[in-house]
C-alpha cells in the first residue's frame, strides 16, 4: 500500500483555527439564539477600499477583452506590483523589484519557505507563534514527536512571556533558521531596533537565516519601531521578509502577499558551495506556483495609489481604535494586558493557566470567541488573544459582555 | 551557514517554460522586427467568457460592501463551487462535494500532492510529461542525480512513443505512486477505457495510488474516451484526480483549479496503520493554503451556468478547430503527427531527433515558438509540441510560414 508521509501523524489534533471553528459550530448548534462575536481568527470585517475595488474590476475588465487579456503572468508577479512594493514599502532600503516575489498569501510563503533548506536544519521558533511555522517543519520531518505540552523534539523554542517582555532571547546553541515575527502574532508586541540588531548580528555570526514575518507592520503606531528587518544594517545578508495585504487592506479573502529574498543572501550546499537563496526560491516559485491572479495583483497595486493609501490608513486606524478599547477595558477589569499598541492583537494573561478553558468560558458566558494561547505553542498557555478585527459595534458589545459577564 | 535543500541542485538547468521564454526574448532582441507567434507555452488567448466576467465582477462587488464582504473562506473552497463541480463534472460518479478541494491552480496541486506521501515512495511517471511531476519529486528527494539524457535515478519512467501508441505500459516492478495524464500533455493522446481499467486494476493489486491529471478533459471530442478516472470501477480506492479551469475557461491568469480526493482512498503508515489520504490532503491544504480568492471562485462557478457552459464550449471548439488546422497542415507537409483530436496539443516527430534544434530552427525560419519534446522528459526527444492555443489568424499565419519556410 502506498506509504504516507509519517511526519503528518506527529501533528497535534487539529490546526488551531479549524479547531476553534469546530468548537464554535458546536456551541452555535446547541445555542441557536446566541449572538456570537468572533474575535478569534483575526479576520478583517471592513469591505475593500473603493480604490481597490475599482482597480480589481478594471483588472477583471482587462480579462474580458482580447487585446488586454492576460494569460499566464510572471510567476514572481507583475512588475507594476513589484515596483510599487519596493518604491513604497522599502524606499531607501536598497531592495530591488526582482527581490520581491508576489504570492497568493503569506500562509503559503511562510509555510513553503522551509522547503528550500536542508531537512537537517536546526530551527528556532519564538513561542507562541503563528502555528504554520512549527507545523510545516513538522510535516517536512525536521522534528521528533510532540510531548504532552505540544513541544516538538528538535525545535528550539524561544519563549515569549511577561518576564522577558515577550522578546525572544538568543538561543544558547547555534541554529540555522530563525522565525521572528514583529509586530508579533499572537502577542501584539514588537521588537525594537536594538533587539533586531542583536538578531541580525547573531545570524551573521552563526551563518543563520532569519525568516522575518512583518505581516502586521502597517499597524505600528509608535515611532522608531522598525517596520522591516532591512532597516537593520546587514540584514540583507541574513534575512527573508514576509509581508501580506491580508490585514492592512482586507485581503484575507482576496489573497495576495509577497516575500522579499535579497539576491546577496547565501546558503550552503552539503559540499560547502555557496548557493543563492534567491535562485532556490525562484526555482520553487516557478515550479510549484503559477503567479497570483492578475486582477488580484491589479487590486493590490491600488493600495499604493494616493487614494488607496489613505483608505488603507482609515481601516488601520479603525482597527487600532478597537484595539485600544479592548486593551483599556480588559485592564480596567484587572487583566494583565499586552500588545494592542502596534498590532491589532491584545494578549491577556488568563486567570488560570488553562487557555482552552478560558476559551470555553468566554464563549459560554459572553458568546465571544477568542484564541487560546496554547494554540500558538506551549509558552502561549496561560495567555489568550483577542483580535481587534471586528466592527466597532461588535467590539463594544463584546467588551460590555466581558465587563459584566466574565469573572476577572 | 544555513544549509540548503541539496536536492534542488539535481534539477536540470531551467524549468522548461522559463527556458523557452529566455530563448524567445533573446531572439526578439536580436530580431526586433520579427512577428513571433507563440504556440509554445500552451497559454490561452481568448478573453474570459461574458458570464464569467459578470460573476467575477459581482464577486468583487460583494467585497465592496460590509454585509456581503468575505474574509477568510474555507480552505477547501466555497460550497457553491464544490457543489457545482460534483453536479456537473462528476454527475453519477458518486463523488461528494467534500472530496473536492478548490485551489489556485493545478500546477500547485500536482506539485504539492507528493508531500503527503513517504519520501521512500517509488514513483512512476509517463515520459514525456508535464515537468512538474518529475521536478517536484526531485526537489523532495525521491531521486538520485540526472544522467546526460535528463533521466533521474530512482524514477520509473514509462515511455510514450509511436511504437506503443503513446500509451504507458505497466511497470515491471511494483510502484507506489503513478502519474497519468489523459488527455495527455504533451502528446495530445488519450487513454481508452480499457487502458485505464488496466491501470486501476494494477493499482489495486499493487496498492498503488494513481495521480490522474485530466486538466484537458473538456477537449475530448471522440465518444467513449473517459473524462474522469472515476468512470472506471474501483478508481475511488486508488486514484486522485486533478482538474483545472485554466485551459477550458481561459483561467491561466485568473488561477483556479481543483483536486478530487475520495474519502475511501487509503495509504499506509510505516507502522502498517491505514491512513485516510483525504485527511492528509485536508491537513496540508489547511496548513499551507488559505483558500482561492473569493471573486475567482465566483467566476469559476459561472462556468457551470447554462450560459457559461455554452460560452466555454465555444472557446473549446475554437481551439480544437485550430488543432485540426495544425494537424492537417503538418500531415500534408509530411510530418508524423499525433494528438490534436481530443486535446489542444499536436505532437509531431521532428526530422532529426534533436527537439531543441527543431525549436531553434522553427523560431529562426518561421518565427514560430513551439515546445521541444526533450523538455518534457527523455522520451520526448525527437518530438515537438505545437499548441492550438492561439488566435485563428495567428495559427493560420504560423501554418502558412511552416508550409513555405520549414524544410520537412
Amino acid at each position: 500500500m502506498a506509504r504516507i508521509n509519517d511526519n503528518y501523524l506527529k501533528l497535534q489534533a487539529g490546526y488551531l483555527f479549524p479547531e476553534i471553528g469546530r468548537r464554535v459550530r458546536e456551541f452555535a448548534e446547541n445555542n441557536p439564539k446566541a449572538d456570537i462575536i468572533k474575535l478569534g481568527i483575526g479576520d478583517v470585517v471592513l469591505p475593500l477600499a473603493e480604490s481597490v475595488v475599482e482597480a480589481f474590476k478594471r483588472g477583471v475588465e482587462d480579462m474580458a477583452k482580447e487585446d488586454s487579456f492576460k494569460g499566464y503572468g510572471p510567476e514572481q508577479g507583475y512588475d507594476f506590483l513589484r515596483n510599487a512594493v519596493v518604491e513604497n514599502d522599502f524606499a531607501g532600503l536598497g531592495i530591488d523589484a526582482d527581490e520581491v516575489f508576489i504570492s497568493d498569501g503569506s500562509k503559503c510563503d511562510s509555510g513553503n519557505i522551509q522547503e528550500i533548506f536542508s531537512i537537517d536544519s536546526k530551527v528556532a521558533i519564538s513561542d507562541p507563534a503563528y502555528p504554520v511555522y512549527v507545523d510545516t517543519n513538522v510535516m517536512a520531518g525536521r522534528t521528533g514527536a510532540a510531548n504532552d505540552s505540544g513541544t516538538y523534539e528538535g525545535i528550539v523554542y524561544m519563549p515569549l512571556n511577561d518576564t522577558n517582555n515577550f522578546s525572544p532571547e538568543l538561543p544558547k546553541e547555534s541554529v540555522d533558521l530563525i522565525y521572528l515575527c514583529s509586530p508579533n502574532n499572537p502577542t501584539g508586541m514588537t521588537m525594537s531596533r536594538s533587539e533586531l540588531k542583536t538578531w541580525v548580528d547573531y545570524a551573521k555570526q552563526n551563518n543563520s537565516i532569519i525568516l522575518f514575518d512583518s505581516a502586521y507592520e502597517r499597524f505600528i503606531t509608535e515611532k522608531d519601531v522598525p517596520k522591516s528587518i532591512y532597516e537593520i544594517e546587514g540584514a540583507k545578508d541574513c534575512a527573508i521578509e514576509f509581508r501580506s495585504f491580508s490585514k492592512t487592506a482586507g485581503f484575507t479573502g482576496v489573497r495576495c502577499a509577497y516575500t522579499v529574498v535579497p539576491k546577496q543572501l547565501m546558503g550552503q550546499s552539503s559540499s560547502g558551495e555557496k548557493i543563492s537563496i534567491h535562485s532556490l526560491w525562484n526555482r520553487r516559485h516557478c515550479t510549484k506556483f503559477n503567479g497570483a491572479s492578475y486582477p488580484v495583483q491589479k487590486a493590490a497595486a491600488a493600495i499604493y495609489s494616493e487614494k488607496g493609501k489613505a483608505q488603507v490608513d482609515e481601516r488601520v486606524s479603525y482597527y487600532m481604535e478597537n484595539a485600544k478599547v479592548i486593551r483599556e477595558a480588559l485592564s480596567e477589569k484587572g487583566f494583565s494586558v499586552f500588545g494592542g499598541v502596534n498590532a491589532p492583537y491584545v494578549w491577556l494573561k488568563t486567570p488560570e493557566p488553562d487557555s482552552w478553558g478560558f476559551f470555553d468560558s468566554l464563549l459560554n458566558s459572553c458568546h465571544v470567541v477568542g484564541t487560546p494561547g496554547a494554540g500558538f505553542g506551549p509558552s502561549g498557555e496561560g495567555y489568550f488573544r483577542l483580535s481587534a478585527f471586528g466592527t466597532k459595534e461588535n467590539i463594544s458589545t463584546a467588551i460590555e459582555r466581558i465587563r459584566n459577564g466574565l469573572p476577572s
